[in-house]
């Protein structure tokens, strides 16, 4: 069922719980596909689709339970047993990263901090302790890390990815702004949030120039 | 130029700009097409064509002059007279975005953040004001700021985006968990970073997996 699951649904079965906890939090125990549709944007087939993968299946009149979604979800998404992961970056990014994961979700866990800056080392950050970099080899390998965020400038970016790479690791969720290069087997998803800031602002000042321009 | 500018050439020159940044503290005077593109992961044909769009040539043996392109990029991205943005729920996710985009670049900033929470109103975080959500009309109009960020739960979500598109704001970075209903001619970019993180855990775990299986 895993092998080969595309990126865009494992993205969608991860907003699917995000809606389910605001589902749960109104006091609902049932939630039907055209109500998670209505309110992800796409269509009640597809969310059944994907809700079949997970191993869920209902009467279109009874809807699903919140509760079993939920636990398969986590069955599908979660490591059972948890999951440490390492930031590399501990500057203004790194630090608002820290305060953003620290409680990011039931499983995953932001353990170990990375730093060039030996004045941060040992520091404890949103409850994570910070390391030196030359220390990262033995703290990945200790905590048994595989994923890992980056949050270090554009010109440290790449030899990072690779130290990381070496390292175990095996998904990287980059935040400097540059592309990497890593070997087959890693995979990173890049998050580049001043562009993207940058490009809503274009965006938004060319609607307000057209809406001028017909006035 | 810049009417129908696809969305991906604007992400493009705002990673431009970033790595230009980086180039010119390594006190490099001109950068090549060629070396953008291996950093960016681009070709230097394309690199070229976007420069062009910039208003920016050169003779491939002499390189681009860094400071040039940063201009041309500054007058192609920004508001001249910088730009006031507006940050819409400050819960956890908020408060490490206002610390993240505290120091954005050389035109964007927040300078208004609103809450439902009373008890947050009338503080400054990050070198920016708070307000309640029933100012939001007074304040966005005040401070003409066409450009919001929302970072409030996935329930709030869509009234919140008819309300900032009521007032006029016509773009949105979206970080709640939810796609938004916008009117024509408001643009929204969504970002979720914790469906990002879990994304990332998966590959990497299926990854060591088969490492795994290998062995």
């Amino acid at each position: 069922m895993r092998r080969g699951t595309p990126q865009r649904t494992i993205e969608r079965i991860g907003q699917y719980r995000r809606l389910l906890y605001d589902v749960k939090k109104d006091g609902r125990a049932r939630v039907y596909s055209h109500d998670l549709a209505d309110r992800i944007g796409g269509t009640a087939a597809q969310i059944r689709r994907d809700l079949m993968l997970l191993g869920c299946s209902c009467g279109s009149k009874t809807g699903y339970p919140v509760d079993q979604l939920l636990s398969k979800i986590a069955e599908f998404l979660d490591n059972p047993e948890g999951e440490n992961v390492a930031l590399i970056g501990i500057g203004n990014v790194g630090r608002a990263l820290l305060s953003f994961f620290s409680t990011p979700g039931p499983s995953l866990k932001v353990t170990a901090a990375f730093d060039r800056d030996q004045s941060k080392v040992g520091r404890v950050l949103h409850g994570c302790r910070c390391y030196v970099m030359e220390d990262m080899e033995r703290v990945l390998a200790e905590q048994c890390i595989k994923t890992a965020i980056m949050a270090v400038p554009a010109g440290d970016a790449q030899g990072v990815a690779e130290k990381l790479a070496a390292c175990g690791v095996r998904g990287i969720l980059n935040f400097a702004p540059v592309p990497l290069r890593v070997p087959p087997g890693v995979f990173v998803e890049r998050i580049d949030m001043t562009v993207a800031l940058e490009k809503v602002a274009f965006f938004s000042r060319q609607a307000s120039g057209e809406e001028q321009d017909k006035v």
